[in-house]
């Protein structure tokens, strides 16, 4: 049995996949998120810190909104589909912010019993500023 | 202030930066990471449910191995210094697993006030096999 939500044949060039909205952050996550991934850094838990070191505040581990990110993809394709992502930081994420991760489908490829989708990916907060930009690969199985 | 913790001036093509080793991974550290980034899926949790999807048991989340690249990045060049980062998931990563993480320098680059690193990265597990590779560019405060 392969685990997996959505077929390769079902999956068209142009399609967006189901939008995922993560927020708002708060302060808890960010230390959540330290606990789990052992990065203590404290400019993403003390205010007073992060001020001192020029970034105007707390900003949240860039890794968290990458992982929000690829959560929007294996929503949609399943838990170990995705083969490749890559991104771009394009802004800071702070507290109180809502994140929006989306996705479009910008190709098909097969080869053997392999079959990829390739997308584009981002993560737009609130006001609609893009604080990911990337691209993914996913591998999706086929109907039999 | 600049917050970071090396120089370009002080990078040189071909310098591999400090390894970060995490692990062994225990279930503890995947729930506490579906806690962070609420995603709950249970393929991460719960054995059986991972052995019936055709898993083999569970595995951690590839951002969680992702995210341990990204800190031994900003664990050497500061919080908020990454700008890309892409990776290619190679392999599973399975409970009491031991994960290096480590990069070396490719390439840097320097516009207007803009100085760039771009690195290869990978992370091991304890058998030497690659789980995630990629590339990353970070960017560096210069001397004055």
């Amino acid at each position: 049995m392969k685990y997996g939500k959505v077929y390769f044949e079902e999956v068209q060039v142009g399609d967006e996949i189901p939008r995922l909205a993560k927020g708002p952050i708060q302060q808890i996550q960010l230390t959540r998120y330290a606990g789990a991934s052992g990065d203590f850094n404290p400019i993403h838990q003390d205010d007073e810190f992060a001020r001192v070191a020029g970034m105007g505040g707390v900003f949240a581990h860039g890794m968290l909104s990458m992982g929000f990110v690829a959560q929007a993809l294996t929503d949609w394709a399943g838990a170990g589909t995705v083969r490749k992502l890559g991104v771009r930081f394009t802004g800071l994420v702070r507290l109180k912010d809502v994140i929006t991760c989306r996705g479009r489908v910008l190709a098909k490829s097969s080869k053997d019993d392999v079959h990829l989708v390739d997308l584009e990916v981002w993560a737009e907060n609130q006001r609609g500023d893009k604080v990911v930009t990337g691209k993914a690969t996913v591998t999706l199985p086929a109907r039999e």
